[in-house]
């Protein structure tokens, strides 16, 4: 089975899923609710419904939806059933902040190695990593590494990510408030941290 | 003229088409093509267009939208034509990225204050603001700041954002990986720094 057809939004919804049914799986729940998760994760239940559905999980009637089947579909689906390097570059204030967060393991991401451009931050170990030097970078392709995160000034993005593409990074989470061109093999998700604080003026209460 | 029938979704990707306009309104650029647009910020053409007939906005068939017109209907429909002054809590790594990162300005939003608990931090002059005590989270109502920016430990997060809500916060953007609990008045955001990297084996070729 290939899941070729679920539509992007949907596979956009499904790490949201994932991180919901990850606590019930833990306390040993067997099965969930559209509704249950619906009110976990703030999506609604027909969304929940029809997302499951194209991956065929139609749950049991009156019981929901099996926990442990369900993450090991999503994981399987999202490729996160295998173990993923990724390499950090940039160790300013958001780097550590990224470096420090507990969200990448919970989806099975390892950080392997930051870089920084910065003298006064090569060799610096944050956790139990040591800051390189940018000059490594050509090492990441030996060590299998293929994801990255930058979180550079924006000035540094685009040729940050180029270096990137082309020691055989595969994937970019930019946190560079910018956009960046890379070729059509490679796949970047740019975050921009202030853009859903614009979203909640529409949602507050007039004065 | 008040907008009431636009889906979520398209909501959500507003902030998005404002900021991919911003570049061409600053060049003074008049019209934009939808697939212009579409290149620039990742979305597909024809929900574009599905988007702004939302508000109305069909554009001039070979001549594109009017770049300043759609910058004023989106900010105004996101109520973002009103300046909004926000509030900081918690000054760790994340925080003092949150208030040196350029992206807050773009969508006209002020950091005007920052708190925290730990006591080496408060009184620290950060940027031009100065961190306070979380006991003055009180002041918020006077300063008129209805908007919160929480970087806080996942522990401090629910009872952090009780505190919000009861000194008249009508908006957080939450930066903890959990989720919090708000009466219904209140609208949270929370952002996941690792859902997105998630996203991305999905996108990524076999090695």
């Amino acid at each position: 089975m290939r899941y070729r057809r679920i539509p992007d939004e949907t596979v956009r919804r499904l790490p949201i899923y994932l991180r919901g049914l990850l606590f019930p799986l833990e306390q040993g729940q067997e099965s969930i609710s559209s509704q249950d998760l619906a009110d976990f994760v703030g999506v609604n239940p027909w969304q929940i419904r029809k997302d499951f559905s194209y991956f065929g999980d139609f749950g049991t009637p009156g019981v929901g939806y099996n926990v442990e089947k369900l993450v090991k579909q999503i994981k399987k689906i999202l490729k996160l059933d295998v173990a993923h390097k990724a390499a950090l570059v940039g160790v300013g204030n958001l780097g550590v902040a990224v470096l420090a967060y507990p969200g990448f393991k919970i989806y099975g991401f390892d950080i392997a190695a930051a870089f920084d451009i910065n003298h006064s931050k090569i060799g610096k170990k944050i956790g139990n990593i040591v800051v390189e030097d940018v000059s490594n970078l050509p090492t990441l392709k030996k060590r299998k590494i293929s994801l990255a995160i930058m979180a550079v000034p924006r000035d540094a993005a685009q040729h940050t990510a180029d270096a990137l593409v082309k020691v055989g990074v595969k994937g970019i989470l930019n946190f560079s408030p910018c956009y960046i061109t890379v070729p059509k093999k490679v796949k970047v998700m740019t975050i921009d941290i202030a853009m859903d604080l614009a979203r909640l003026p529409y949602y507050m209460p007039a004065h």
